[in-house]
């Protein structure tokens, strides 16, 4: 028996986690975006509510572009209509369009006679996000569908694996009131890096991973520091430097660029996390730039169901 | 009671591991060089015996150099004497000059009053490894110094981190009669690497690490490939790319070039090492190249003394 109608949550995430370009996210699961998928007369895909200033045409919106894809190929007597609730503010880098391209396959997958499994619906949910994004990375969209933190290696589709966080950490996360677009943060970058830096970040991603595996949070702290594209990007948010200041001073394990930003998060350990999140959003004030900010741990799960009818 | 004569053993090395460039190495601990340190009433360091064509003066050898590093700041009424005995052939890609500068190290430091714990070892060993290859990285001074797969974060002195290997997997290293210079080697490199292959890379370098720490042995093998050095040094090796397909074709993991080369190196899974051998060293022999080739596991000891008197 399926459902007529299912509402999904997928949350955000944090896309790179300083040393992981393209490659790591991980799960933000205190917030999110909602997406309803109910089926209707009409064959296709529309969407017939949308909260923010995002496209209603669903080739251009990202989840209307999941579920169209999700939807090729398949010939159904019905169609789907997408109601989208954004819980994450858009051009935040908290992996918004991401989060709702996720939100809309899970729901309309449940939709399906034959739902596919959790690991196909991957491959549409990258398809929709890269309507946003203008590029297939899945970093956002991997940790948005299955949570905690992931590796995605290769395309079409990436692998994905899962990598452990110390059960201690937690992840800070403030969004100043800025918008950024990722495809110009994506733009601004140069497309080349120098040979001494990917020798360092390499060693940043290895101890960083190390540091994850073996439980060692301390390894995590000497390498969570992205040397490549932290600095090419740092200028557009208004105080970068002095946040991170701030985070560090508080005893962070690290702090970095949420994605594309303008969002900043930092990795604390246990109780450490709100003395870095008041000192961090102070400094934002200090700019004249309001916040919002959350601590959440890195495990959690990914994108769930929330209701069906 | 301390020694008058101590000899060590310090195993080869294939540096880089394809997707580590100068941050990871691994102990190959079926080859390696001697060192027999011995007190002489002369201070300072001299070098007595040697193989091969390399350098006598103490400052200039990696050995000698070493053990000048070793002794640097300290008042003693004696000397050193060392005899090197060459087990790695010079410029194969083995990482000899490290093991040389490993074994020294290890014997000197027995003669010591209070010989230094084995973590303190790796700074000298470094310092005398620069004379030979121009360079401070660590990758095969480490793996030489402590055995297995060793992962180098940073400098002066690195972090290492011993990485797990699934127990199944074996190194097969094919050595083909040519000399490279590690200088020559090192110079011939682009000093930008393009942002996209940067991904990549660090895609691939993540996922053998996960492969690693999972004992994921087909995460291994969809991960173990250099996009960045490889390419730019394989015309050194005649014949590299046929001798890669043929390591390939024979169901190894991954093939590259230890180090600098012109060493080949695969990683197989148990049984499937010796096909490998036999079809690398073909490719090479057609080539007019006569090779020297081995199996080792990874795991395996460090540098270890192996003689007192």
């Amino acid at each position: 028996m399926t459902s007529n109608t299912v509402t999904a949550f997928a949350p955000a995430s944090v896309g790179n986690v300083a040393v992981g370009f393209d490659i790591l996210g991980h799960a933000l699961s205190v917030i999110g975006d909602h997406v309803t998928a109910t089926r209707s007369a009409t064959t296709g895909v529309r969407i017939i509510e949308i909260t923010g200033e995002l496209p209603r045409e669903p080739a251009l919106n990202t989840a209307g572009r999941a579920v169209q894809s999700l939807l090729a190929g398949r010939t159904l007597a019905w169609g789907v209509e997408l109601a989208i609730r954004k819980g994450i503010p858009l051009g935040s880098g908290l992996g918004g369009s991401a989060a709702s391209a996720v939100a809309a396959v899970v729901a309309a997958n449940e939709l399906l006679d034959e739902p596919l499994p959790r690991s196909a619906l991957l491959t549409h949910a990258i398809e929709g996000e890269a309507v946003a994004s203008g590029s297939r990375h899945a970093d956002n969209v991997a940790a948005s569908l299955f949570g905690g933190l992931v590796l995605t290696i290769g395309e079409d589709p990436p692998r994905c694996m899962l990598i452990p966080v110390p059960s201690s950490i937690r992840c800070v996360l403030v969004h100043p009131r800025l918008f950024i677009s990722t495809r110009e943060a994506r733009g601004m970058l140069r497309d080349v890096v120098a040979l001494d830096d990917l020798v360092r970040q390499s060693a940043n991603l290895a101890g960083f991973l190390a540091g994850c595996y073996t439980n060692n949070v301390e390894l995590i702290r000497g390498c969570l520091e992205d040397l490549v594209i932290e600095p090419q990007r740092a200028r557009l948010i208004p105080g970068f430097a002095a946040v991170k200041r701030a985070a560090i001073a508080a005893k962070a394990l690290g702090c970095s660029i949420s994605g594309a930003g303008p969002s900043v998060f930092a990795w604390c350990d246990g109780q450490d996390a709100e003395a870095a999140r008041v000192a961090m959003s102070a400094v934002f004030r200090t700019q004249g730039l309001e916040c919002d900010s959350w601590i959440a741990p890195i495990g959690g799960n990914g994108a769930m169901i929330t209701e069906r009818r």
